[in-house]
This record gives structure tokens, C-alpha cells and sequence, in this order.
């Protein structure tokens, strides 16, 4: 999917809650011609969102096609309501773009593969409904060669969920790429999927084949790049989702791990009932869980100190992880992932 | 599933290939009218394995209908050739099975239902074709209800997979239950499944609701009873299935595990490159894991000691265990699971 010429679907949504039109517009390779959103039509990306290409918002597909200098490759879904369903106010959009030769992609549950109209039309046309979140049918268990890669690999574990891990590992890429490391994204959500272009949704497959899934993905670019950085999910004390966590971890082999953590965090997000323990705990947690399948320190940590309105403050956040960690730490987005990509040559990894 | 009156198929199998034809002989309630063994058709179930009711062994489903006295209610595949796929050679005794209106329970990957002349052929004769390894499309993320149930919750986890978590599951249920414990037995895999009637194949579920489909049990069950036994898979620092480990620890909230371990095992099993840790690195490993969940120890050890033909030999290592550990042990077959028992009860779980 890199590459593309593509049209976002963000209506009424687009800055504050298209949080994967955003993350595409951000970090993907693909050229954004148009935001749909019928509340802001006639603005532009710019007057919202300083720091990506900008690009005109319009009201439907149709408007965004004439204002396109031109083909259109796609249109993507770029937001994803409370439960992932398909709202029916989109569909008009999603039939223009199939009927003009469009392939449509999208993270929601809900899969426009089962949609028996838009299907129908899409095979009329002869263009693609690519469901990020369906996994691949013939994914199976992890053999163990994710430890045969030639690249090293780094993963990111996280304090929490939602802790900006997606994030981190893509600004680390970025930053490792500037060093002139080959660096390479593995993506394992829905939204690392779309910017990437291609992963499996790791979440979604079967438990048992939780850590073949990452294995799959390793295994099929890992000769070709020195440092590779695996998207991780959720927590390892995680009340609903230290299953995929574990999955990740293993299933990686990762020859070390870049510490993800919300500045101020104390709870579990949507589990407030659970403490988060402190952070050397995690470290070891990690530490000793990988380290029979294959030895991992932490390298790094990335503090998300988006909650943080004071630089200051923010900073001291940093430097308190750091100093309790013992590793290099930084908030990607605020401070630049330099200093996590000193930590993760330091541990000597990304060398050729 | 439980009070059924069934017939197993375990051609060419039984008994020593037959896992799951064993397991609902020896813990299930069912009555098992006959086995179908073409190998061993004339012999009976006591001429091979002494310690469960006895039945005849024939060689098709038509014979065990004219030997059985009464009514049958359901055949079940009592086993499951590499792959886990459906032996064309079993058709004939399926497809009696159904024209006699018995349903039939299978824990094959293969999913009868998906097999359009058995699909039909059920449809017509109005039986049900049960997949026991076919998850609910129901089942979704945990919420932490797991620790409000009324019972005290132990779950069995491994120093690796095969290692006998199942039988030790169902053993501590039956000495529990001969001490007067209301204690119910909670399957996660398919032979578990098949034994206890009902139940979640969490091996199967999307790995996002490994924990919740895990708590859907507990909740269904966990007020009826005193002490529910969570059937364990896997192992925490497993190369392919610790995410479904981790799932079940988190998603089970334990108050108690009991670490089942199976003697002389050095590294994992069909991953031998990969050297177990010591044991007393598990017990830790496990605890400071489930303790940001719910707080739960390792209240006992369950030895597998088939491997070892020594009756001192075994007594020994279950003796260095208990030295490591500081735990009752037992292994649960060859000496029963008092001791088991013992350490939960000395834990204080199980009481009303």
C-alpha cells in the first residue's frame, strides 16, 4: 500500500479523533491528496495540523477526485468508532471510490469483505476491499526463527496500553534511518498496518498463533535490514491484554526492548481498579520473561508526556525514568527519538 | 455433554494413542457403551487398561448400537491423528452415527461443520455436529470480573506444555471433591472440553480475548462452587504458546497455582534448542507475574513422573521439588493429589 495516491475518509472526526488518519498522514509513504470531512470541508489539513504534508479537506470522494491532479490509488478509513462498526453516512464515499477503480482500505471490525453490497460492487469493478484487521488464513505457530534474522530487532513493551507504542516505534525508524541504519517498522495494529502497508494484526489472530504471527513477519523481511522494530501491544500485566503482549515478546526474539511509558500513568487505562507497579518492576518483568527464549535487556525508555503542558515538567518526567532505569530515555515526539537510538546502539544493536 | 450415554472412536488407537477416548473413560461423566477399534474389535477395554469402567471394543458404530443396551446418545473422536485432521476412514462410522440421531463431538481441528455431506446429513437427521474446538462467536476482552467470584480460584501452570496440567487439574478436582470440597473442574483445551461437557478452547480464541474468554467460565460457574481448578496450556516462557499462558494466569485472576512439571525434562519440549529455566525461577516468574492482576502463590506441585519406571526414582524427584519449592508435592497419578490438595488447602482456598 506505500506509495499510493490515496483519499482519507475522516468525516466529522478529522483532526482530534482520526487517530489513524493521522498516524498515515504522519508516517506513511503514501501521497495524501485529500481529507474527507463534511464538517471542515474547505479548510485545509494545515489549518489544523501543522507538522504534515498538507493536503485540501473536502465534503465527499466525488469532490476529492476533481480536485485531485490525478488518479486516486485508494481511499482509507481513517477513523474507527467506539467498537469498529461501519457507519452508514460513509457509504456513499466508499461506493464513489470503488466505482471509480478505488481500492477501499480499513482497520474496522467490522470487514467490508462481509458487507454483501460493497463486495458486489467491488468485484463489479474489479478493485480491492482490503480489511487490515482479518488475518492472514495461513498464519500458524512460531518455530523459533525469528532468532535467525539477520537484522537485530528491538521491540517496544509498554507500561500500559495505549501509551503510545505505535509512535515511539515509528519515530525510532525514522531516527535510526537519519543515522543511516536500515531500519525497518514491523507493524502488528490495525493502524501501524495501514501506514505500513502490509503486517499481520496480531491482536486478531488466533492465541495460539500469537507468536508464529510475529515470527511470519520477521522471518520475511529480516534479511533485509540491520535493525528491525516491532510495534508491541498492550502490557504484560495487562487484566485483558498481557496474552497478545507475551505473544509479541517471544514471538520476536528481540535482542532488546525499548521501555514505553505515559508520564503520570499510576493506573491501568480503562482498568482503574489496577495499579500500575513501578517501573523497575516492569524492567525485570521483561528481563526475566524473554530472556529464556531469547536474552533481551531494556535499552531505552520512550515517555509519552502528551498529558504533560509544561516542558519542564516533561523533561523531569524523562530524566525520573531514566534515572530508574538506568537506560536512555525520551519523549519521541516532544524531545525526537535520538537519545532511544543512542540507547539501542549502545546496547550494540543495528550494526551491519 | 456429561451424563451422555456414547460410543468413542479410536480406530487403530487405543488405547495408547487414544488421549481423548482415555480422558473422557477415566474423568468424565459419561457412559461409554463401546470403543470402535478395528485393530482390536473382540477385546475389551479391560484387557488393555485396567483402571477405567470397562467396555467392547468394535469395529463400527453399527456393531456398538446392536451391542449397547439402550439407547446411544452421541459418538465422540476420541482421537486426533497429526494435524488434527478427519480420517476419511472414519466417514462410514460417522455418517451411522448420525442416521441413528446420535450427535457427534469432535475436538479435530477439521470442524465437522465445515464438511458440507456431514453438514447435511446432520441437518436432515436434526443432530448436532459439535466442534468442540470451534470458540463461541460471543466471546470478547476481559473486564477483571474473574475476582468476584464467590470460589477460590487455582490455576495449574507449567514448567512446559505436555506436562500433564489437564490430568492434574482433574485429579486435584476429584481429591478435592473426596475431602468435601465443592470443587469444579474449568477445561481450556479440547480434550478438557470434550471430558467436562462444556467450555472455551482458548488455544482458539483471537488473542485479544484470550483473558475474557477465560473470565466468561469463571463467571458462568465461579459463584456455584467453593473451588474452581483452571486447566492450565502451555508455559509462561514458551517460544509459540506463552501468550495463551499468559492469558489464562491474567484472565483467571488466580488465588493459587499449583506449577505441574514433568520430571527430568531439561528443555522444551519440541523446541529443544530452548533449556528450561530451574524451577525456582518459574515459581517467581509466575507470581510477580499474576501479582499486578491478583496476588496468587505457587501452593503446590504436581510432578509428572511417567517418564521415570522407578518408584523411589519418582518418589525423588518429587522430594527435590518440594525441597525447591517449599511446596507439597505429589505426582498426581502415580500417588494421587492429597499432597496437592494439601498445599491449597493449607493456602486457605477452597473453604465456603
Amino acid at each position: 500500500m506505500s506509495d499510493e495516491r490515496i483519499v482519507i475518509l475522516a468525516h466529522e472526526k478529522f483532526p482530534d479523533h482520526a487517530k489513524t488518519a493521522l498516524g498515515v498522514m504522519r508516517y506513511g509513504d503514501q501521497e495524501v491528496l485529500a481529507v474527507l470531512d463534511r464538517d471542515r470541508a474547505g479548510d485545509r489539513v494545515r489549518d489544523h495540523v501543522p507538522d504534515v504534508p498538507d493536503a485540501p479537506i473536502v465534503e465527499s470522494f466525488d469532490e476529492a477526485v476533481a480536485a485531485a491532479d490525478g488518479d486516486v490509488d485508494a481511499l482509507y478509513i481513517g477513523i474507527a468508532p467506539i467498537g469498529g462498526g461501519f457507519d452508514d453516512s460513509w457509504r456513499g464515499d466508499v461506493e464513489s471510490a470503488i466505482e471509480a477503480g478505488c481500492d477501499v482500505v480499513s482497520g474496522l471490525h467490522y470487514f467490508l469483505n462481509d458487507d454483501e453490497d460493497l463486495a458486489a460492487l467491488a468485484g463489479e469493478h474489479g478493485v480491492d476491499l482490503v480489511d487490515v484487521r482479518e488475518p492472514d488464513d495461513d498464519l500458524t505457530v512460531a518455530t523459533g526463527a525469528s532468532g535467525d534474522v539477520d537484522a537485530d530487532v528491538v521491540c517496544t513493551v509498554g507500561t500500559d496500553c495505549s501509551v503510545g507504542k505505535m509512535t515511539a516505534s515509528l519515530e525510532i525508524v525514522a531516527a535510526a534511518r537519519e543515522r543511516g541504519i536500515d531500519a525497518a517498522f514491523v507493524p502488528t495494529g490495525q493502524t501501524g498496518i495501514m501506514i505500513a502497508g502490509w503486517g499481520n494484526p496480531i491482536d486478531r489472530v488466533i492465541s495460539d498463533f500469537t507468536a508464529g504471527a510475529v515470527e511470519e513477519m520477521l522471518v520475511s523481511i529480516g534479511d533485509d535490514h540491520d535493525l528491525l522494530v516491532v510495534e508491541g501491544q498492550g502490557s504484560i500485566i495487562h487484566p485483558a491484554y498481557s496474552a497478545v503482549t507475551c505473544g509479541i515478546l517471544h514471538g520476536s526474539m528481540a535482542d532488546g526492548l525499548v521501555l514505553c511509558h505515559a508520564a503520570g500513568r499510576e493506573v491501568v487505562h480503562g482498568y482503574e481498579s489496577f495499579d500500575l507497579p513501578p517501573v523497575p518492576e516492569y524492567v525485570d518483568l521483561y528481563e526475566r520473561l524473554a530472556a529464556p527464549v531469547h536474552e533481551a535487556d531494556v535499552v531505552a525508555g520512550a515517555i509519552n508526556t502528551r498529558g504533560v503542558s509544561d516542558d519542564d515538567a516533561a523533561a523531569d518526567a524523562v530524566a525520573a525514568f531514566a534515572a530508574e532505569t538506568g537506560v536512555p530515555a525520551a519523549d519521541p515526539v516532544r524531545h525526537g527519538a535520538e537519545a532511544i537510538v543512542d540507547g539501542i546502539v549502545d546496547a550494540g544493536l543495528g550494526g551491519e
